[in-house]
């Protein structure tokens, strides 16, 4: 249990020293991806931060956020801050689109390894990322389409091997990830019909990110649960990227997001006719066979923990099997906190993939309840 | 006090004097359900409240619900109470199932008429009702049988009639009318597979009433989102039994019932695949052909106010049409405040009809925002 | 729809229709006070909404407030719209500082009776509103003078004949009177020690108005309370000019707002040493004295309905009086909804007062619980 | 910064062996308490649980706290079971009032150390404690009134020598520790009128433990904030008695607690009239001075992080020292967690005390933002 007296020894050929942390450097450090790094790297024991990079705020970090005092007062410095490009190892890019593939050939370039937030490099090609930024209203160029040859989509349970050789990590998107963790074997295995898959997410606030809006302001959110994206389905690509790369067939599917009045968690009830023949045991068989071994994906039938409040605060994924035979209807119920497993969790959980340490580092503790 | 001194005039052969108030007496005066009644009865300018009876609770109303003091201070009473049997023309059972059953025979006989807001009167016949009371775990035998054949369920949208001429009402499940008038003219009009229903819907806590539980205590709550009765279908008997009638199919559909941090409010997303050529367009404009004229139920399309923040503290229902065409996937986001027309406000709209008053007094105002 | 269709008759020799509804414009129409006027305005039977006006939106008011649809669905019009200024007695203006004192001579001289939301018109005269303005950081200069001599302050419990006769009442803060009506009689009666009065506020967010900011943003506002203007004192003023006003004393006190994860509400604790002999009955009494008959004041001991639970949603203010005797403190608890009492339900109250109406209409129905 | 490297090396006569893990044995592990100190000791370095007793629930405790799974799946078991006497270091009692003394000399006897959760140790001596009982309507006899002579209050800020020796540590309670660590410098050193000390503190509803009750329930508690215990004074004793003992004078104080919508966190508002010629930089050179390399209190002025927000999920005490000169008023804001800093947080630190490890040894991060 005692994981911190390990060393890290790594034969990675990237890495430069074999025995000592990782260095980390943030980009975007001050928004709620960021300050969820730097909470994990602060116990992470083979991790540590080196800089951390903003083109808001100045000072300590600690005072943008004072939970932070005390823990982490590194200063906030501008990207062009010669500070910013000092020895480090990896760079996560918590920022938007189109940020992380504009510096990450440098960054490569410099001989560091880069995960981005964004969907900058979520597309398996040139093509795909055209599509995706066409439906966005974004450029449609790639500026980085080399580095996509060398990059990854950063979900170890269906890509550990590639991260770990990858150049750039594509850390998955919140409702992505919750989503395909709770569809991947059924899709994969052709227990369902596929056209008619049914995602129903429901997401805690912080999924929005830090920036005050209308619609998140306390009195307007504290007492109402609203649907959004009702009219596009651009956001939903990702999703049906994935499913369609580890199914073998082209799916499309129906992707209803909302939004709760919590701060963290999210919830996908994921729905699709079963298979013929198909049964809730074998579905649930399914499941557990798939992700057997996996630290951060815990398979339950109906009457497991049914609730974000069980993995808040941990990079957990709980997913319940529940399927409805009486109406002959697949049903699992996918819970991730959307910061961890959702974004910042996920994201230590690939540093680790690549840097060849034990994957669970910096990650492996429960939340605190309540 | 009474600035609304209307006469009531009223020709409904029911009705022993002609003009005056509807009395009421409110049976479960102390739950939400009665204190919703109460509420809305303040301000309804042809019916006034007779007598406020619980067998918990003790002294005036005001003392167990202070936010009444000085607007109703009446005492509680219990039901054994002679004042409990005075002058009242509709009496109100918000108690649990197999309470109104037990003594709606007494009230129809002595001339009084019923709104119900348990199971007791939601089946058409003694049959449905014991396959009912067998999923739940009751007696199945129905303690006042003859009075089915003089009852209608609850939902003026749909019996208008019937309830009229009524003597017991049974008031209908906040999950089903919200999801029944979310799924009604598609079903009717065949517009979806009736075979592939999903039900997503996530109510706020005040639909489990006022007692407490541990999954309800503040701190439990204020974070999470969670699923129950995955394993269960007993409580989706009401809403298939109304499709069934409605649409002449045998409807069997998969409901996923949420409990969300908040208080008031129900959001139910449903689903089905669309009928061979049926476009959003078609759908919409059943909608709106539907529900023209209905006084609170409001169709909109895909860019509508989605959220339960719209109808809080109203009687209103608000349908949100939102095919996805791309994936052949009919989904209609309905939304109702689970304590109005999800309960009292729905108890009040059938009291009007009953007694043929104009169907939206005391529930014609919007609710205070935010 | 209109199913209050009395007939309004008063003498009030500004009103130069006899037999008619007051009508009313309404000024920053869209924000938290513009949005509770309407929803009073809609069930007031005397009084009705003549336009509305407000610099930002644009389309029916419910297009920016869906819960009003089917209630007001009238237009937002600019300030400058002919519309704007046909035919109305009372203009609200829900404005910031230095809105309403700009064109309150112009509406004066055009007959319309004026209740402003801000602080200009607080102050008893120009020497104090220079001071006011002068902590506030704003041009001290007051652009209309004169009205200030025709002006009230708009808490009836205290200038109830002033505010029939004013052509401008200043509508009150919603800390100010909480506190004020807390504090007034033990003030006046000079039972407690003025020099050490403290004033520990705690309002919900909807104070702060509809405007999202960063630190009301869901999820950095769900689980935390906070002081502010802990360095200042500038917003003490109003309540020290008429707690000296009413006592015959200067009085200086010490005030600590604080912001609680609630939507509505306000819990104003007021300490300060007791005079010497006073006892808790001697105060109960002079409170139950100074507000008997007071139809939106009640009086508790320190068992009464403790929270602001049991205020929100009405026009009510509940003050505990809570005397510890055994540590010789004055102790009250007075409990206002923010947006009602603490704002447009006080202006409404004020309207009713203005014109003669009883001066409960519209107001007089408790919210609704949960 | 890496505190998992350490041996702990420890010469206390108390301890039987000399190098390995404090073994820890939890009484009450399925409440608030528990389930928060098998949260911390899951990542301390120096300590292990060695079994987890309750008289509540059964099976693993990950069954009852389902975020616990895979980190701690331990049983409960009864106080009865021969596995809860086997080898342990210290027993934590999160047990009410009268349980730990019941058993804490058996504890003792056997060797092992205490520390308790309730107010069982929390009095200097017998007199005392018979008066604290008599208060609270409890039995007035202490039942092992010779640990009171080897017992120390659990605020290592004013006790640590005496809790490194002590057999039984009192662990404070949340409101006391809140207010203690935001009085003690003011009252030492006669900084203010000790005689005109005001509390005005609000929790946030964990510190009401686990256990269901009307007034938490969620659509109770979700808008509303309430004082309680206005008649009594009861629970102010343990305040009184430390502020007394710290400052040599009978010190009685008015305290006000207050119940917010959140689930952690206490912001204790301290009052009291400056003493002559006391000014705000006199106090808080005495606040820096009496905190300078306290590891768990951190002092500000009025400008500092003014929320329970920056110490959740920290063991931190946030004292922000913001005097109103202009009305002679000593103000003081503190700031804890009520279950860390005020419950599991304290008792772990308290731990590191008594077997003299580093005290912040498990306690050593920030919360999880937002």
């Amino acid at each position: 249990m005692m994981w911190w007296s390990f060393l890290r020894v790594t034969s990675h050929p990237e890495r430069k020293r074999t025995v000592s942390n990782v260095r980390v450097k943030i980009v975007g450090a001050g928004g709620y991806g960021g300050i969820g790094l730097i909470e994990m790297l602060l116990r992470h024991p083979q991790a540590e931060i080196a800089c951390l990079v903003d083109v808001e705020g100045e000072g300590p970090i600690s005072r943008m956020w004072p939970h932070l005092a005390g823990y982490c007062d590194m200063p906030i410095i501008r990207p062009d801050d010669p500070k910013a490009n000092e020895d480090y190892d990896v760079v996560f890019f918590c920022t938007p689109d189109r940020v992380g593939m504009k510096t990450a050939p440098a960054e490569v370039a410099g001989g560091h390894r880069v995960i981005d937030f964004s969907g900058d490099f979520r597309s398996p090609d040139e093509t795909t990322y055209a599509e995706y930024a066409r439906r966005l209203g974004l450029d449609q160029e790639h500026l980085s389409p080399d580095l996509l040859k060398v990059s990854s989509y950063g979900v170890p349970e269906l890509y550990r091997e590639k991260i770990a050789k990858a150049k750039v990590v594509a850390n998955p998107g919140c409702f992505a990830i919750c989503c395909l963790l709770g569809l991947l074997p059924a899709a994969r295995e052709k227990l369902i019909d596929l056209n008619g898959i049914v995602c129903d997410a429901k997401t805690g606030v912080s999924g929005a990110g830090k920036k005050a809006r209308s619609a998140f302001h306390y009195p307007e959110m504290y007492d109402t649960v609203f649907a959004y994206r009702l009219t596009g389905h651009q956001h939903v690509m990702e999703l049906e990227t994935q499913l369609s790369l580890a199914s073998g067939s082209d799916i499309k599917l129906t992707f209803t997001p909302q939004v709760v009045p919590m701060a963290r968690g999210i919830i996908g009830a994921l729905y699709a006719p079963l298979a013929q023949g198909v049964t809730q045991k074998r579905v649930l068989e399914a499941y557990q066979s798939a992700y057997e071994g996996e630290p951060f994906v815990k398979v339950y039938d109906g009457s497991g923990p049914a609730g974000t409040g069980a993995v808040r605060g941990s990079n957990r994924c709980n997913v319940l099997v529940a399927c409805d035979e009486r109406t002959g209807q697949f049903r699992v119920l996918s819970h991730i906190d959307n910061l961890l497993k959702g974004q910042s969790g996920s994201a230590v959980q690939n540093m680790n993939v690549m840097f060849e340490l034990e994957e669970t580092l910096g990650l492996n503790q429960p939340g605190a309840h309540p």
